[in-house]
């Protein structure tokens, strides 16, 4: 698959209820990549959006009572219509509200993927470990959790750190594309899940375009480091390597390992 | 009219309820210009804050139903205080609350100005058109169709897109000053709403003000995309641009071209 | 104090609940001192964030009723933690709603320092003055005037201009460190209401933490302005230079003044 050339020729709505420390960011690298994004928040107009949309982006950063009422319904909708959907579950441990938030949402929405870091992952599958804030504690989930929890909700899991770890609960692959300055930039996990979003409105192998919207996106960082100065300059330089990103660099350029055994 | 300079002299204060999305860049862009930015979305404060105001600008990309009432309450307070009341009807045809949401603001708010994109600007005139999610389908809006709307409400409609159209209903106007990277940056539209409303401020033509305001938006762009690499580098560029643009420049850069037969 | 070195070794979780204006730029700017920060507003969650946290920052600059009370419930877990909380009162003179909102904060939580501009400190004073919007009238808040409102609200004043003056009550200091940028860039003064709720998780003077915090932050600013152009390229460039920024550098270039007779 030539998921960018596809993305920028198809120019799929990515419909994203986010929060509010990275809706610019999200929808600037959205646009980068050659998507279009959409934003919006109220429950009224939840569904409708949702109809509109070729992938539903749902992530509880500053989640309220009523973006929860919109994701339910969001989520509803693109389910019947059999659109990707994805959740990013940031900082899940943090606190009850946010953790029945994201329970109401795995009990009620079907999820293509799920990205988070270690930690987020591990205490959406219910597997004890520490939170700190929104930072994992942990650099690297363990291939069991991760596949655990891709087969309990039936869904892909991307964990990212200083490895990312990909499962659809079968198959698992590592990504070490990347860069440290990354968890410098705020939202640039939730960036990451709208890009995956994106990807997953191509091809029909979820677990692929999870794997080259993780590496593709790791790339461009690499990329924009080579420019960059501080996370600061690293910002506009990362938008314009998301801009260029050709399907071409990504095969050349991804680090992906396959730990389960399988060919790639 | 020396808009910029009168602009940096006076300080005007731009209030804006408008969508999450954009609130940093617009604020940002109306500080590069020179205009003093105040966001602000509670009910509670709406009326007081538009009786502080020199302009008003209304955008309704995130709206909520507690974020309509503020600009209901905000607009019928700039109405009375008569300064220039801007909409910005972000995907008015994506959903019925939005559609409700815009209907009940032309009811009971009188603007000044309309801008939006080809296809937002059509469906606030109830034209038949098509919508995709915040994207216009179309390029340039016809003139009669631009004419039309500019009458229904009595205002200056600005209808963005590879060309602008500029009309308040008697006059009608072009503009191709601009550049293809301005879709790749999330809020081009809407800072430009609140760039409107900032030259509006100045003078008593609201046409011209229009005018002006598109054409030194759009060479503000040429001149940044001179030194970006791309939409990332774009951002940094336009906001100096607009911090060093000057009336002689879109004196001399402004492609402005009447269309309706009279002299400029 | 080491305060930078120590913030990047302890990372402090540094919880926001601000404006919708600076989200981004608040959370990048944390993460570039090196400190971890948290954006949550809703009152269901505020306690419990509050329990996660080493500072609290509380910003009114786009305040709802839902949000304020989530200020309340978060500045009361923080009082009872005895963590710093820290008031950006921002526009306080604006509006009844936003004037009511600062004195219930007030009069139920104990703030460690409360940082505005000059005309927001002497409104929280009940100083009588006048406001333009969010805009400081006046370049310098008197030295009695500051010591006051320190002494009334038994804090750490910090009132920001093109001198800044910090007092807790006894001494008083200015700091003429910084660049006439910052008023280019919206949410200047909230991000460094966020620096400073950083630096007071480290040593137990509050006043230092202050000074340290204001005369840093302005000394990353000149640094920036060094390599900027505008406002707009000045943005990656502040960022750069706060996550670079060192204690020895502000030991260097920190341009503090004690105005009380005391030495420093």
């Amino acid at each position: 698959m030539n998921f960018l050339a596809e993305i920028r020729e198809k120019k799929p709505l990515v419909y994203n209820i986010t929060n509010q420390v990275v809706t610019n960011f999200s929808a600037n690298g959205l646009l980068a990549i050659g998507a279009s994004p959409a934003m919006a928040n109220a429950p009224e107009e939840a569904k409708e959006m949702a109809q509109h949309a070729d992938a539903l982006v749902l992530n509880v950063g500053t989640c309220s009572t009523s973006q929860a009422e919109a994701m339910l319904l969001a989520g509803e909708e693109a389910n019947k219509r059999d659109i990707p959907v994805i959740l990013d579950p940031v900082a899940v441990g943090a606190t009850t509200f946010r953790a029945e938030v994201v329970e109401k949402l795995l009990n009620r929405v079907s999820f293509t993927a799920i990205r988070g870091n270690a930690a987020e992952i591990a205490t959406v599958g219910k597997v004890d470990t520490q939170m700190k804030g929104v930072d994992s504690l942990v650099d690297h989930l363990d291939d069991d959790i991760a596949l655990k929890v891709a087969q309990t909700y039936e869904t892909t899991i991307i964990a990212t750190g200083k490895i990312d770890v990909i499962t659809d609960g079968d198959r698992v692959f590592t990504c070490e594309n990347g860069t440290p300055m990354l968890p410098f930039i705020t939202g640039s996990g939730c960036l990451l899940s709208a890009v995956i979003g994106a990807f997953m409105t191509i091809g029909d192998d979820a677990l692929m375009s999870a794997m080259k919207a993780v590496a593709g996106y790791g790339i461009a960082a690499e990329l924009a480091m080579e420019k960059a100065a501080g996370p600061g300059s690293f910002l506009p330089a990362f938008l314009d390597e998301l801009y260029y990103l050709k399907d071409e660099t990504i095969a050349q350029k991804e680090r992906l390992k396959n730990r389960s055994g399988e060919g790639q």
